[in-house]
């Protein structure tokens, strides 16, 4: 390579990022992603990711699943829509009553919500959220130059009065999203009255409403309401296998109108061509077998179960019961606040202390709440879990002391 | 539900189309795939597809490295830009030097170039691509609304002087794509002449080449030439296992610019997390076996090289040797010409006959040649190409004898 070459290799590279696209340009790293590489060191304790924790994935089943999989032929190209069978497998699965033709598989419900957002969002279109929301979400939606209209939620779910009251006051919208059961990171679940609700207003004024429901199985007192799409025309629904078999499968499914599946099939079909074929044929494998999922799905909820109770038992102890929580009926996460605390300032000191979690600005459209922070019980034992409150609590005190010391410190 | 609801959901879902987004509402579904699903009608001999033979599929080993996967835990959660395990041995399977670092795993290489398409093209951006060229590879790239420029491509792969003459003529590009070895549908391997010329343009000009090589270990004679990607930091490598390992993994995984790799990286975490860890799994599983590759992929060039050698004999005897074909020294298809036919309008008497091939009318940019065909002698067996050739001849010959017989018939 002659000097010249060089130069001219070495002004390339630099003028490389100058290639981007617009919205390769202004993409930003998930805050969560970047800080569980903070939390991967060995002396914290992570209440920050999402992981299942490994003791809930049926790992010999799979091994079983994966041997009748390859006898069956899984390792060709398939079809981009699903396999017949595997499509047929998932909507037994399915809450609304749909039968393989009413299936696209997806490479995990990230993927389907992704062709969702390629199908249905050009740039400027508002699109509907809660505030706070699924990170994985709004940044798909952020990508697609979407318009995110954020929209209260509280207890009971999404305010679909307050939503209302936007679509009277003139928002036209394409596309509602909300996680209706133990929301990430909120941890509420929708009311069926609010459900009810959203569907009236989707079918006024012509909407699609997303209904991601990844921790629909994962209940602890009893199973969620209806699905929103029950019936309706306006629905589509983002179902994943990440929390009742594994998330390494990549493996997601989505039910709803024909012209949309129709629409996100073509998209797909340029984005992987189809989801993994072994993944398929390990799904399909496991739902043969004839009363192998019930016992499963018993043996997980009882395991975060015990979890959410440790986890709350524990911060009971450490904060009193003024801690600001509400026990959620399911899923991975707690939603705690910390009055007069930044949490995500003082996140670096709780990582100090072997504690990690992430601050609920994290999950902001327009108004962070400061105190907000989200716990995940899924991944650290029991025993992790009491202990990982105890630097919480450390880190958290030792904050508001020097808070109402601070005039008198400063000095 | 009442009536008025009932109206109200049936007119809603006939609006449901005017919901789409502009790329969904002007995306078509690829025309191979349509096509296969005709050709997937028993008595019909499929030369249409590019589907690898199941007999080329390593089976048993995937069997064992399933199982060792499971044992290290391959059902998790993983790293958006792949398992450093993972990585690192796709890293020592790659033909530029690099390490885990310098690697992102994609669900396909389809992945890759969608995911590339993301980066790098805007709406309206000039693409360069070959005429004729990959159709997975013109659909993603209409799907980002590129401006396709097409240049000629001959037995000696891109004419890169016509791709000079555009550029000096003031093309302002900021990606040409090329399939370098055993192209699909040409089966043209670009000269070392030809790639150093590219490498060249693509530095004084600054744009970044996307060297896609699916077939790379799929050559008859011998290993094709070093690769683009080799010394330049303005190119970007596209690889699968889609052909040495099997398709239904989905794994495929990229090399190129530190920059280019971290755009890739952001855009994959939205689009699916990451790719099936059970995938990774197997193939570093297979990787760690020394001396297992080796012998696999001399296994599988035998076998398509029996089968290329078949149907070339096949077609030899039946169109003599004016048949108007390129022996191609590698990859899964012939690529022919049929003088005075129209490939397309023909199809339907060939699927009638027994015989399905693609249209090369299906793979045009700007000018299709009405009398090429894409054939592919990777599914079906050496029996199966003799038959399928003598009916394509029988479909031929008819043609022609109607044309020259034509205006004396019509009388």
């Amino acid at each position: 390579m002659t000097i010249d070459r060089t130069v001219n290799t070495m002004t390339a590279t630099l003028a490389g990022a100058a290639l981007l696209s617009r919205r390769a340009a202004t993409a930003t790293s998930s805050t969560i992603r970047d800080l569980l590489e903070l939390a991967a060191r060995g002396d914290v304790i992570s209440l920050a990711g999402g992981l299942p924790c490994p003791e809930a994935f049926p790992t010999d089943a799979v091994r079983r699943a994966t041997s009748t999989a390859l006898d069956a032929g899984s390792l060709q190209y398939g079809a981009t829509r699903g396999e017949a069978g595997c499509r047929a497998a998932l909507a037994g699965w399915s809450d609304v009553a749909t039968d393989a033709d009413g299936v696209v598989i997806t490479t995990g419900s990230q993927q389907g919500l992704d062709l969702l957002a390629r199908c249905l969002v050009d740039p400027g279109d508002a699109v509907v959220v809660s505030d706070p929301d699924y990170l994985g979400a709004l940044q798909v939606l952020r990508g697609a130059e979407a318009r995110l209209v954020a929209v209260a939620t509280n207890h009971e779910g999404l305010c679909t009065d307050d939503l209302a009251a936007l679509l009277a006051g003139g928002l036209r919208t394409k596309l509602v999203y909300v996680v209706v059961n133990f929301a990430n990171p909120t941890t509420a679940t929708m009311t069926p009255a609010r459900r009810a609700h959203l569907v009236e207003l989707a079918e006024r004024y012509g909407f699609i409403v997303v209904e991601d429901d990844p921790y629909r199985e994962l209940w602890f007192e009893g199973p969620p309401a209806e699905a929103i799409g029950v019936g309706s025309e306006l629905v589509v629904r983002l179902r994943s296998t990440s929390k009742t078999i594994a998330p390494g499968l990549r493996l997601g499914w989505m039910t709803g109108p024909a012209w949309l599946l129709g629409a996100v099939e073509r998209a797909k079909q340029t984005t992987d061509l189809h989801t993994s074929t072994l993944s398929q044929g390990v799904v399909t494998a496991l739902a043969a077998q004839d009363g192998w999922l019930a016992p499963h799905l018993d043996r997980v909820r009882s395991l975060y179960r015990v979890r959410r109770d440790a986890l709350l038992d524990a911060l009971g102890t450490v904060f009193g019961p003024e801690l600001d929580v509400v026990r959620p009926g399911g899923g991975m996460f707690l939603w705690i606040d910390l009055p007069g605390v930044d949490s995500a300032a003082l996140l670096p000191r709780a990582l100090d202390a072997g504690v990690a979690y992430v601050p609920g600005a994290a999950f902001a459209v327009d108004t962070p709440r400061p105190g907000s922070v989200r716990l995940s019980y899924a991944t650290a034992s029991p025993d992790e879990l009491h202990l990982a409150a105890q630097r919480l609590g450390e880190v958290v005190t030792d904050a508001w002391d020097a808070q109402w010391a601070g005039p008198a410190a400063r000095r």
